[in-house]
């Protein structure tokens, strides 16, 4: 990990503060600071993917491991029976800003039907 | 998959057409018919996975298969440099339809940095 130097690098090693909301072997979630619905975490791997357009197969059980946890995210935020959507950014359409792969969670209020 | 009786288990089977995107043993990705942004592909796993909340540990390798499986779909639909955004909604306020998980894979224009 000490070679990200992402914010999410500097949150994983402890060296900025967040809210967590849920954590295992492989995960760690925590509230976004600037969030955008109701409730809204921040679901990023222990190891270190950029984008996901540079994952690779070899960190496919990764990639299952984040998806697992998202309901269990869910769950921790109170948001499991109500709904939440899961957003992934990627590439400059998405305006993802930070190369440390995560799933925003959303939810605690309607989403609405329209996604983009 | 003849026990699904979804619209995307229709698709599987042939039963219904689709204008596929992206094929391989393990994901279908087709046009989505009712279309929220100029290029809007709908990924499935071949499998049977209701919602993603249902998704059980002997299905992490399916779920990581889907997560390496969208920038190709991005790349087949002509946005994987221009971007592209990942959508999966589940529980009633995140309005899902469909209960056989899928991926929205969003782009060809921007899609702005609003996500809820």
């Amino acid at each position: 990990m000490s070679d990200n130097p992402t914010i999410f690098g500097k949150i994983l090693r402890g060296e900025i503060p967040c809210t967590k909301v849920y954590e295992d072997d492989t995960v760690l979630a925590f509230k976004d600071i600037n969030p955008h619905a109701k409730v809204h975490v921040v679901l990023i791997p222990k190891t270190h993917i950029t984008w996901l357009r540079n994952a690779t197969p070899a960190q496919q059980q990764t990639l299952g491991q984040l998806l697992l946890a998202a309901p269990k995210v869910a769950e921790a935020a109170g948001i499991l029976k109500s709904g939440y959507r899961v957003i992934i950014n990627d590439g400059p359409d998405s305006h993802g800003e930070v190369p440390h792969l995560h799933l925003h969670i959303l939810g605690g209020q309607d989403l609405g039907t329209k996604i983009a």
